[in-house]
């Protein structure tokens, strides 16, 4: 059972609760319609259902928004923050996740040059070409890292995506068929890049395809050669970047994005759900529709 | 060579022919257009194009719609039935395929203590992680699932699938900078559910991802965190459902639907293709478009 | 170092070069932006920029096209051709890309009746069902390909990818439950296609899905149940071809289009990035927008 010491040292300060420190202890975290006495939960703001959340969460221990007055409430203790879900996901972090199990799965085919540091872990049925890989690095199942990738420190790649694949590049001959542009370029992942489930990262024609540090991307995403996605953007599941799109930092691309090929996205820019962006976008505006157009 | 006896079985009940049943003799099943002489055809629709089916078509025996008036073709029988598609269908399933092989492939790699029922067939190259199975369930390869995922009886999962890895959650701290929150809810996949291949369906935050039963999804299919799925629904290929949305039963949605997160969609409630979906929709409603809108 | 000889016999006929082709000494390729003096590059078209890069660049051999009047550059050797693209794809092609390695991976699962040519390549992880594979093929990691299957030679598949799995066939009984209809046909691949990673092939109901010679497919695209695809044609990301709809020859399908079932496109026809196409397209037409219409 984890107490208020256990809860102070997860946060990294000492916390104000409403109510009696001494009664915290709580051994799970859900849901505020989920909890049982025993859980963590968490109530972001305060409105009229938020006052009845209170009452009816079975939770003895609630991490809330500092912004509000709250009266107090019998057998539970209120922890009021400046970010609850900030505060709720460091202590969940910080009390139920297990540390990474470094180790390359027995079954894991790994090219006998690649440059893999000892703070890595490769889960089962991957493939690793001659590549480099940095520390704290997890890759999960049945993916494909291509030769010639570079990876830097804590990323955490999930099953079954495949970076380093030749990009889609080809070209009509004088029959109208097509010739393969053979693509000896390279995918860069910087440092704090996550990467979700059943995503494509094709390697640069020329050049790299480049993620920058911080960027997370979601499952089933598309990322054509020679993309170069810049710091601490969000990709969301089914995004589509095509050839040569650039996007700079800051940015937040919603689930099921399309954006053509050749682009400058500018920084902080806002590209909406299932939007389809055809034209350049400058730094700090968001576009939404089909096709995109700038949100007033 | 199967005969009247084999289709009356696998009907289960009587039919009545058009033409001497004792003529029925097929060992293959093939669309009107390919079949041959022993061919099992079926014709759903009477108007002038299916009279013209009828003569053309080599299969000697061919099941047809109850609702229509025939008159007879030489060397053929035909076989009235209130739902041609669906008695074919059972007819298909119950002489043409094969009935599941059980095992557990040796090179899959199952959690020790995952519990798994003896009824199950786990393909090569899949990663069962500490989870719960049931009977009669098939698992291609390729596949990961990942802890705690509950899957109930009857289900198949397709290859490159992924069920219960973390879903894309992420909190911006004050730094701009994406904290991860992690993620300890699961996923639970009820009887009857098909899935198809490289498809994700990410673990809830806290509670749990629910698939009910008798729902089928696609391939490629993204079904974020805690979304729930009704009974009997429908998600077809390259649908994306946002976190914490809830579909009722009976449900469709069309390929390539995008729905955002947080929505409610009513019972039986057909979401078209391509439709972007950024509004509850009410029980039996049909929405079409971008942004999708109630169909007249 | 590679010379003018290396060059010409890449590209199959005598040069001619603007300056002295035995200054022709690369070693790589690169884009214009990061080439070396030992690189080659190529610059497509003339205008006030490509002037300014031609002076920029710092590779000592450049492919260029022979439209254009060019003046001559110090250290620089100039190769005037037809398609700059095309020619230096050529070179690349010849010059800097690996032969295949023929073989079949230790781990790849094969089925024992399946049959293989001599001339083919089996990645780790991939599991090749009671199929037919032709000549130089290449298949990657973690692949399925089903019973029955055909495939013919020079085809290229990426990892990840499935072939032959069943398509989506239900029919709601009546109860509206579904039941399932078995595919009992097939995936002919003809030669020269190639496929990306992360995608799915349905096999035919009754008869067969089918693509046709020459035809490129990209990463994460989903083609249904007795869909046709012409020869020639692209089929570019995230693109979605619903059942049995039948597309020409050297037709162009955008990334994330959406075909719904059942349509005829004709040869030559370009579908937009992003459309929803809904209705047939005639023989070299271009559609955009959602609901595509013909462009203009």
């Amino acid at each position: 059972m984890f107490t208020i010491k256990d809860l102070e040292k997860a946060m990294g300060y000492t916390v104000q609760c409403m109510g009696d420190p001494a009664q915290i202890a709580f051994d799970n975290v859900k849901s505020v319609e989920e909890a049982n006495q025993h859980s963590l939960c968490w109530i972001a703001e305060r409105n009229s259902e938020s006052t009845t959340l209170f009452e009816t969460c079975k939770a003895n221990t609630i991490i809330c928004s500092n912004k509000f007055q709250y009266h107090t409430f019998p057998n539970k203790v209120l922890i009021p923050v400046e970010n609850p879900r900030l505060s709720f996901l460091q202590i969940v972090r910080s009390l139920f996740t297990k540390p990474i199990e470094f180790g390359i799965h027995p079954t894991a085919q790994i090219h006998k040059e690649a440059r893999l540091s000892d703070k890595i872990s490769i889960g089962p049925f991957s493939v690793i070409g001659n590549c480099s890989i940095g520390e704290n690095v997890v890759i999960e199942s049945n993916c494909h890292i291509h030769d010639d990738v570079i990876i830097g420190n804590h990323v955490h790649i999930m099953s079954n995506t495949n970076i380093g694949g030749n990009g889609f590049g080809y070209e009509r001959n004088d029959k109208k068929e097509f010739e393969f542009f053979p693509h000896v370029g390279t995918v860069i992942i910087e440092d704090h890049v996550d990467i979700g489930a059943n995503t494509c990262i094709d390697r640069g024609t020329l050049g790299a395809t480049h993620i920058k540090s911080g960027s997370k991307i979601d499952n089933l995403v598309h990322i054509a050669h020679n993309v170069v996605i810049g710091r601490h953007c969000a990709v969301i599941a089914h995004a589509m970047i095509g050839g040569g799109t650039t996007i700079g930092d800051y940015c937040w691309i919603a689930p099921n994005a399309v954006l053509r090929d050749g682009l400058k996205i500018g920084d902080h820019a806002v590209v909406g759900i299932g939007a389809l962006v055809l034209k350049d976008i400058p730094a700090g505006e968001t576009w939404i529709g089909s096709p995109a157009k700038k949100y007033k």
